[in-house]
């Protein structure tokens, strides 16, 4: 018995350009072959369902409930419905994700007003929270509910644990709720050497977006409440989110390939290291400037724009801002958990040439 | 190098209980190992998504356009939200999964007004249509615009091509545009053995919700659109539903492996062929009563309330109706591609053994 | 100083088309021209609108609140949503205005999925409910959160107190909510012979829409919540429904003078006297048929379509259906506070000549 | 026949808050009565509903038409959906109404993004537009498709003929449609001593939400669309959006008694006037600052926090901005169709003592 399917891609191709380029992770793919063959319960109730939800504890605390969603923008999206009430908003970076590019899904689908901060590095602080926590009790004004941070940020930047508590504390005392777009909160973790509850349940956050896409898994995010207080309609809203899936055991059984030992880590280490190696490799090609400190596994650069169009050829990449002035433009690399020390070298080669043709 | 993952159940028990209990087959699997490997750009611009919409024009006609998403439900509600206006609204059968099974996702996520009609069978007809069919023009009617009709019914039934034609026509006439929920059009296209085009481009649906996880996928539906002109900002719909797969090659993938060759026909005939040998044997069955026609892979039964519990210790499966009277429920037993003679012959046996202890 | 505007209409001339067809009760204008004048604070900070806060308490009992708002579909829309979580859904007749007459405004701009129920009078009872409020922690049922009954009913017919405790009871047993759509229950109350929170608070209703425009307001409804534990959020769901009045004083003072004496009886009396006053000339008349019970201000009759027709030439009324049969048409006539024994008897007159005709 | 409703304030009383504060100039409620008596056809069936589309017309040209809705918010929400697809967004000021003030009713009821703009006296250029007019066809981008301007804007400036044409024809250029919020489009046209249509139809304006509340009316905004093409659906977005007054008439001819002559335009002059009046006489008053163009009917001033706090024990107003420094606050104060020259001279000698105490 053999697939009508054909292999149409070159396994050996890597880009840069984003993470969920990357495929799955042998271990994932394996993991979902495990849990083949047979009939298990639908929509949730299967064994590998179950079974997540100790792992998720070990890694969250006692109170963590996870329940997987497909993609990340419905992780948060429900995140943010399961807190707010219809009339209620979210504070978040102008850069946020849930901001820029989801389609203004928290809006459309979700009726959500995003109450924005720009900011320097793409992180909020107390001070930033306070431009736009406002108006409590006021019914002309969206009311202020949720603080939603991203760890890492959208601009390769990292909040510690002392940073998100800070948050934390300053959104409780106003009566505010944490959510936490973690779509690469393993990248953050490993980056700063910190459990994962570091980053979240120690420091106070109260709802997780969990992103296992983008650290090997073949689809896959979770909504992880760390504070059951702060939600309400997690089962309806996934369900009416169009996000309960009927297999459910194939996405379980990832996170359980991913969490249950430490593929989680070994994948955003080896991301990270390489956007660290692609860093300091492309520092010291002339002309290319890294702007932006890299703590994660994105590295931004700024470049002359015919340089970046003649790369372009080799490695599919993305412009980041195309009005730095001077003939030039800001890039994002982004290294992912296949990412490997050939390929970084090779395109930081490719660059070399091309900046010098 | 191992998964941290283990399998925690018993691949060699089937239930009853419904298709989507059932795995991924093996040829999906193996396609999406395929499809693995290197880097793919993201969010459907990969080959894989490019390759699937020359099969899906093969299938459905060169006008075809497919939208890959996560669900049945998703499929469905993006469908009648490309079709509708706001203020638009679904005539349907009281039975359909848009009105039973989907947790009130059109109306919550989609603000689709339903307009049900009650139907001995499951099937619309052009007669049963014009219930609730009129008011157009009338702002203080909720403005039908579709007729979603399901193949095979919730009920197991069919719609032969001409019936579908029938309705169709009717619709048009009317203004009105046609969906098809397909989450077993495939079931549907074997048992009549047709075409899977003759129950839809050739019976003159528009919009086509394409099934692939009851027919073992590991999951994935499509929209298909058959009449461009009946729909309108597909991609920003399916991103704002939260249903743009940034991995979808792995999703594109499976529909190559299903529908390239006849993995489809395989999966739907062995379904349907069980679900039609498991009829045979329970109408055997002293106290058994089949209320319902058996056209696809689901038998509808009518027993003994206590056989039936004594039996659901052994095997899972569903009530469909608990107020038959007499003692007695009607009960749902399905089909999957995966069922054997060997499943079905024990699960009768069984029966019978429970109907007379 | 005079106004630009010209009077364009016949004040003399009546119609049996809708109570909303009347003008503005002159003690009501009277009323809106002594709340002219001055400054007051917008947006319901006026002191008209916390006078009425103890009329409403008045006749509704000391835990009663009132929201003014525009309109009869924004009254159960807001009711209903601050009620509802969004994924919560409401039992109803299928007759009900906000199932038949709202342009689909609950589902639309509420995202509420209504359970209807096919009813032989217009009138739920326990048992007609329980057709519908089940499925309750089923992820795949849209959850039955609020009963929602109208009286009058959209058919002219009544519940009196003992029937909606039952219902009340019954729902509360569930752990249901029960609002009650009053767009005419002043003529409900008059026909009764009872106060109005005889048929509200006193029968365990949670949340009222009290409706005002129909009775002789020039424009005006309120959300009266009896039980504030069942609510939640409702000045902002009122500001985000876009029915918070900027100068509310207009709106509440017609209250005023609606409530704090006996106008709201004078009205509904003179409404209900009419329409019994109506149907008793009808059914003198030879082959005019009066099919349901006359028990507040409408009038329904079967007559031949084309007597109704040429009836229709002199007075403007609505076909309630047009599929009797036998050539006749099933019409709804409806009494106004405004409308005269003299009315009645020139309609009753023109349709006896018209059926001889 | 004497109403029960009683007189509760003081019409010698008047404020500098809000031009909502005050009442209904007295040819308003001359025409509401006018309108009223007998019985008219509903839900905007009535012959001033009729009459007073030529009477728009008149002001706006050929092609446009007004649908009467309740409030601003509501004309505003629904002149944007009537635009845009689910998926679409509004380019607008920080400062816009619609973003600050109005409880996320764009987001929450209608579904729309907004992409906000910092500006410095709260109108928009093209070049302002281009910050967020783009990603046009990007799935990830909710895509731009209406500019949103106010003028009178919230910051009391005013855009010229010329101004408007720029950005229509920059947004027409871009494929995007021009809303316009006109709920002081009488103060603009009044203080530029140009004609309605030369802010609106004749600059390019699409759709525009005309306001007539503050200018006088009891009640009322038009939603008046100045190119059909632009809009999709406005009779079914306004009854959906719980917009349709059932007895409109009452509503519409308030507008044929604003527009039909130069009420309107006496009205928008006078509360101008009385701004101006009122910035001369605060300018002269040491330690008064106005910090902003005073070009409507909208006074800024900074002032000591403590010189306003005993001035708001005899007039009430609101704080613009907390945040000056220096013990100082911004306030607003608004001039209304009734303010006077006394009212004006008295304001401002209560500042002068207030300022000296």
């Amino acid at each position: 018995m053999t697939t009508d399917a054909v292999r149409r891609h070159d396994p050996e191709i890597k880009t840069f350009a984003s993470d969920n380029y990357a495929g799955v992770h042998p271990e994932i793919l394996e993991a979902v072959a495990l849990a083949n063959g047979g009939h298990q319960i639908s929509y949730g109730d299967d064994v590998y369902t179950e079974a997540i939800q100790e792992i998720f504890r070990g890694h969250f605390g006692e109170r963590a409930e996870a329940w997987p969603v497909f993609n990340g923008t419905a992780a948060n999206v429900i995140s943010l419905r399961s807190i707010c009430a219809p009339w209620e908003a979210v504070v978040c970076a102008e850069s946020a994700h849930i901001n820029t590019d989801e389609g203004g899904a928290p809006e459309v689908t979700g009726g959500l007003k995003l109450l924005t901060v720009p900011t320097p590095d793409g992180k909020l602080t107390p001070e930033l929270i306070d431009r736009q926590a406002w108006g409590f009790g006021d019914v002309h004004r969206a009311q202020p509910r949720v603080v939603s941070i991203s760890n890492a940020t959208e601009l390769g930047t990292l909040y510690t644990p002392a940073e998100i508590k800070a948050i934390c504390d300053h959104a409780h005392e106003l009566g505010m709720i944490v959510h936490l777009d973690g779509s690469r909160i393993t990248n953050a973790a490993a980056a700063l050497d910190v459990p994962l509850r570091a980053l979240t349940t120690d420091a106070g956050v109260d709802v997780l977006s969990f992103g296992g896409t983008k650290i090997g898994l073949l689809l896959g995010e979770a909504v992880v409440v760390l504070n059951p207080a702060a939600v309400r309609g997690l089962p309806y809203l996934r369900k009416t989110s169009m996000q309960l899936a009927s297999k459910m055991r194939f996405v379980s059984v990832q996170f359980e390939a991913l969490l249950a030992g430490d593929l989680w880590l070994r994948n955003a280490r080896q991301a990270n290291t390489m956007a660290a190696r692609l860093a300091s490799a492309v520092r010291e090609i002339p002309g290319v400037e890294v702007p932006r400190p890299v703590e994660a596994n994105a590295v931004f650069a700024i470049l002359p724009a015919d340089a970046a169009d003649r790369l372009r050829k080799r490695y599919r990449f993305y412009n980041w801002n195309e009005q730095v002035g001077g003939g030039r433009v800001e890039v994002r690399w982004m290294c992912a958990f296949d990412t490997t020390e050939a390929d970084v070298d090779a395109f930081a080669a490719a660059l070399a040439a091309e900046m010098h043709a």
